[in-house]
């Protein structure tokens, strides 16, 4: 059994490929819920939802969040109504925000509610919210404290990062029952980090109470694919925000930042004469073509990282 | 200055036909709100929505509720998803019920919604709901209490009616600011209880505190257009109620049934041999084409009306 932690579109993207080469019962994709809020009275699960619209393949494949064929009439006419404009929602996006909204004001838990609507979108693999309780990522910023969405949509991720914080309304952190049960399980064979960004995607999901811990510790070899290839991001801030971090914005500043977590990186063609200095830091590498352009890109990108979690897994069972 | 209590369609028609006629100034519509409810987290106002449509032009021509030109993709998704998808959202239309549920979330009042939403829709004349307080109307039927909306359009109006009541959270049932403001205004020439169902539009509206007093008793006239014409209802379940209440379904059924409260009534060509039975219960009566088929037809039977309050007016003061 694999177990990957994935956040928005380049986690969904190899989460997809693993579930093109893996059987459901082999794959549970946990997937970050800090960028959660409610809008508009509305639960809006952006990591989830975008995981599980590419696992149902109904992503739009051009902006990557969102439902193919989407039309946005609501959103016109809201912003003319005078309400709240910046957060796109789809027409048919709504519905998923409705409807987890509804269900969960039936006090049923958003593992449950992830759980229907992934039934209901003909997905046979498994995604299970990071945790059901709230942790929600704030982003500490030049102009002050930003909750994730206003920093990330309101504001384009334009603001100076800081450092960022994790924001529980209790004291609890519990990862959800079936990611807790995965993070337990005696046939876990590997975790694998997608390449979703380090700071705003992975960093909640091992905020989560035990999942360090488990990731650091456990018999399980944990893999991840870089995010950073040649220097820069595919997609998103993750490059800026390591900039303002004052980290290497390199796939070894990404091998430094993981290096207490993961036993192996992926890495792209492009970036093929770090390997060496990676693997000084103490990591297995893996140098393969990253970029996931197209179907059979997510799932080669799924089978070198299915292959290289099972290489460690027997090498550390040896 | 005119006051008219409205509800759904035929009422919205006229209300239209009496913006063309007025000047904003001249013209509150009050509007049922025993209609509302919460769907799916949403305060839905139907009958004010219809009136704010039509008075804006924007209505659908054909289903006469709702936006002209509507789409329905969250409707086919959220059934897709499993949600209750018995009542119409049109994509467009959502946005209102999301807007107005996030300004009433603000501890605005319905009346100060109203008029932000008339506003964005560029409506000059001025729109009430007839309280600000929920009045709901619930429907006692051979198979039960039923909130109206699961009367009207989840079980479409097939149970058969035995009485009707009207439901507060507590004692109070006052009209809305605008609405107490017309009724005790001392300008006010005429009031006119457009062709909405007398049951399920127009008594709620009695039902609030005060209205039913100020018909009865006030000095302004009080004129109807009948919504049954030539023993049938032009739309909607009037005539079914009517009959199923033991009242004669015709004019003179309208008629026994609003007496006590009006001075004048409007009757269809179709019906005219039933004027002088009309006027022998006390009624003043004008016979006009009262079917609203064209913009034209609704501006003709509100200067009908409009012509016919002042007559009666002038008469009282005389």
């Amino acid at each position: 059994m694999m177990l990957a932690l994935a956040g928005g579109v380049g986690g969904a993207k190899l989460a997809h490929g693993l579930a093109m080469r893996l059987p459901p019962s082999d794959l549970l994709v946990a997937v970050n819920t800090g960028d959660d809020f409610v809008h508009l009275g509305l639960h809006v699960s952006p990591d989830v939802d975008t995981v599980m619209y590419w696992l149902a393949e109904r992503n739009d494949p051009v902006r990557g969040w969102g439902l193919a064929g989407e039309s946005w009439n609501f959103m016109r006419a809201l912003e003319e109504m005078g309400g709240p404009a910046w957060f796109n929602l789809g027409d048919r996006d709504l519905a998923t925000h409705v409807e987890r909204t509804r269900l969960l004001a039936q006090s049923r838990s958003l593992s449950e509610v992830t759980r229907h609507l992934c039934e209901r979108l003909g997905i046979a693999h498994r995604i299970a919210p990071m945790s059901d309780e709230p942790l929600r990522t704030i982003v500490h910023t030049d102009e002050g404290r930003l909750e994730f969405q206003h920093y990330f949509v309101r504001r384009r991720c334009e603001p100076r990062v800081v450092r960022l914080a994790f924001e529980t309304t209790g004291e609890a952190r519990a990862p959800s029952p079936a990611f807790a049960a995965a993070l337990a399980a005696a046939d876990l064979e590997a975790i694998v980090i997608c390449p979703s960004n380090p700071f705003l995607s992975i960093a909640p999901i091992l905020e989560v109470h035990g999942v360090r811990e488990r990731l650091a510790h456990g018999t399980a070899p944990v893999i991840a694919v870089s995010p950073i290839v040649a220097g820069d991001a595919i997609k998103g801030p993750a490059a800026k925000i390591m900039q303002e971090l004052g980290l290497e914005v390199s796939v070894v500043g990404i091998a430094c930042h993981y290096r207490d977590l993961v036993d192996g990186l992926i890495i792209d063609v492009r970036d093929a004469e770090a390997q060496t200095e990676i693997e000084r830091l103490g990591l297995e590498v893996v140098v393969v073509n990253t970029i996931m352009k197209t179907r059979d890109d997510q799932a080669a990108l799924a089978q070198t990282a299915i292959d290289f979690g099972r290489r460690l897994a027997v090498r550390a069972a040896a």
